[in-house]
């Protein structure tokens, strides 16, 4: 295997054999393809992207350059959910104990916040106590115990695509459909999983914010997952707006539980429903995702869903007590409200810029050794196309960081769009994609 | 200046400016931007290119990033030739003391052999004593003294093309008209030139096959050289065949020498004539490349030019008895004719292949460290066109390897395209480039 030749096909549009796409991304896990080659592979494949047999063999080849869980112990049909990711996206945190009440099994490993938007590790790392960094026999012992596990990417995870989504961060080499469907699907088909379903956000507060992007990403982590022999389906939905009201760790926590308690934040719910009702279809345990979502409703309703956060919350060593009295919390030293200066209809919200305002408050990293104020980040009162009268309450900022309030404040009133006549909320489901193709989803 | 924000923005088909292109290639030369990056962006650059400025800019970063020689002491408008690579392209040999025999001093940086084509350095070095490796302090009194020079580069010559040259052969970035050109051009500028001369070969021994290529090529060295302030003016010429009868090292000194003395081997000298002319007539010398050509012609006639040829090789070192009496030279070990299984005529030559053979029978290096034998070689005894006999000698290998002999003569008789009809001569000064555009060649 000569690399250059591999970069130089590639670069003139050739289709890498099975074979040679293998021995390139092997002999770099080993050291001997030197970063230098890879990048001007990677750039190669931004510009000529791969086919349908390439993107699966890339996968796979990440996937199996680490540990595979195996999960066959466990029965019944595993089951998870990928979110490409937004401001205010604590599904998860919901979806995830909903699911596994109904009983099928979901094994999830999840990220930390990348950009703007917030990963799952930090929302469940600010319950005190909570652990994310278990072994994989750990991961294993609590799946089986309780059908549910909540953790981070271990090391020995897919460590081709830790190496090579570090080179993409610094190479400008992210942004590649095949790219980031091989580094999505090699993390998720390492966790055991027999299934999954996806939720490809599209809008303003997405990493894909052209919804063709989105479905083309979507297509592609949906086409890989059922190559490789895992059924996927996946969801194209709203980011146009944070999804539910509260932004920032702790936070998001409260309105999950709140939910799990069964208040109805109507967009957080009904796409946590629609993602579960597939969940429990993929997972036989409903005849249609319809049948799915009325489960799902059930276990909210009876208290099931809440129970099994709690059960595993405390199984990977969470103080439930903050679940049941979220008031313990301790709050941030600031909680300053924004008003309103006129009379209108909130008519959008700059939601990537949002996510980046709430990171500065101290939700997220700036830095990589930045520690995250589990406290930090921002309330909103109000949906696209919900009516506001001028002085009245549009978003409140929690933070300890005393010197960027009033920044903040006046950053966040520009970032929420009021108009003088009411506008139309954007369609929150926007499509289904399965191994078919994508088409509309029906709310 | 953030490394990732420029290759993102020539990705995405930008224009990079004066000042992130130059503080891109100065902090790679410090070894502040590592290979991986520049690796990215030089293969963003294959597909997006880079305007005219961005071309001039590029160059001039590499030129400024080492010494950039002063001949300004020198009176009289300094002039060389560049050649993109052929095989038996021997041309700089007699062009070069020709055009100094004329009073046109030729200040010229060469390189050694690349892929299948010879170097200019080889050849020399194959004359006994020749030293390519002056200093530029030596440089410069050696075209003071004698009106020419020829050496190789040295290590404070452009020496970020150096590093970035190595980076794109192993990264598959080579063929990028942009980044061929500004790295041909950082190092002829670098001479202390005040007017250049391009040979731009077109045909299946050249680098750029295709004619469009080598216009395309041509055009962007013209453009970069006239935007640096040097006058430039270039042709396309043929390489579907080799350049005269000879290929290898010594070999080509000896059809350089004969040439020198008046023999006319036509394609060899027609071209060597057209550049001699362009060279004297940008040299001020003649007033037109027509009135350069005769003069060129007299140099010749006169033995003016053998003359300087033999003046350079003693003033470098060299043995000039070799020159005067080249019989003295040692022979191959082996010099095996290839004679023509049928009659007809001469159709056509696998040039690039051609000169392979001949790296192989000793002539060139396979890795870097390999010593050329400078008596291997090939001689040819037709030209495209011309009539042979079954049973007549159609080339003669030379080589000190005896393993290699029967199958080089039989590869070689297959690189050989024999035809029943005579097949037209392709045509040998092809175009004409200058600041105006591309025109036909009238010859």
């Amino acid at each position: 295997m000569n690399p250059v030749e591999l970069i130089r096909k590639k670069r003139n549009g050739g289709t890498l054999s099975q074979d040679e796409l293998h021995a390139f991304i092997t002999e770099y896990v080993r050291g001997r393809i030197p970063d230098y080659q890879m990048s001007a592979f990677l750039m190669a494949v931004y510009f000529n992207g791969m086919t349908m047999e390439e993107r699966a063999t890339f996968t796979d080849v990440m996937l199996r350059s680490g540990d595979v869980v195996d999960l066959s112990m466990i029965p019944g049909v595993k089951v998870d959910k990928h979110s490409t990711g937004g401001v205010g996206d604590k599904v998860s945190l919901i979806l995830a104990p909903m699911v596994a009440a109904c009983g099928v099994p979901v094994p999830m490993i999840s990220g930390r916040g990348l950009g703007h938007t917030g990963g799952t590790l930090d929302k469940l790392e600010s319950i005190p106590g909570f652990r994310t960094n278990l072994t994989i026999d750990e991961y294993k012992r609590v799946i089986a115990e309780t059908g549910l596990v909540l953790i981070g990417q271990t090391d020995d995870i897919a460590p081709a695509d830790k190496r090579m989504y570090s080179l993409r961060d610094v190479t400008a080499t992210v942004e590649s459909i095949p790219l980031i469907a091989g580094s999505i699907m090699s993390k998720k088909l390492a966790e055991g999983i027999d299934a999954l379903v996806l939720d490809v956000k599209t809008g303003n507060g997405a990493f894909m914010q052209k919804y063709d992007d989105s479905v083309a990403l979507a297509d592609a982590l949906v086409s890989i997952g059922n190559a490789m022999g895992k059924e996927t389906v996946g969801f194209i939905t709203d980011m146009n707006q944070p999804l539910g009201f509260m932004i920032g760790n702790w936070l998001e926590v409260v309105e999950s539980i709140e939910c799990l308690q069964g208040k109805y934040v109507r967009d957080l719910m009904d796409v946590t429903y629609v993602l579960g009702g597939a969940m429990l279809w993929l997972g036989k345990k409903a005849v249609s995702i319809d049948e799915g979502i009325e489960q799902c409703k059930s276990a909210i309703a009876s208290g099931k869903a809440m129970d099994k956060f709690c059960e595993l919350t405390e199984r990977q060593g969470g103080d439930v007590s903050y679940l049941t009295n979220p008031s313990r919390y301790p709050s941030a030293e600031n909680g300053i409200g924004v008003l309103s200066e006129k009379s209108g209809y909130v008519a959008g919200y700059s939601t990537m810029e949002i996510g980046l305002l709430a990171i500065e408050l101290g939700a997220g990293r700036l830095k990589v050794d930045d520690v995250i104020d589990p406290k930090a980040g921002i309330i909103i009162t109000k949906k696209i196309g919900d009516e506001v009268k001028a002085g009245e309450l549009l978003a409140t900022i929690f933070t300890d960081k005393s010197g960027v309030v009033q920044l903040a404040s006046d950053r966040l009133k520009a970032l929420i769009q009021i108009a003088d006549r009411r506008v139309e909320p954007p369609p929150l489901v926007v499509s289904y994609v399965d191994a078919h193709g994508v088409r509309p989803w029906r709310m």
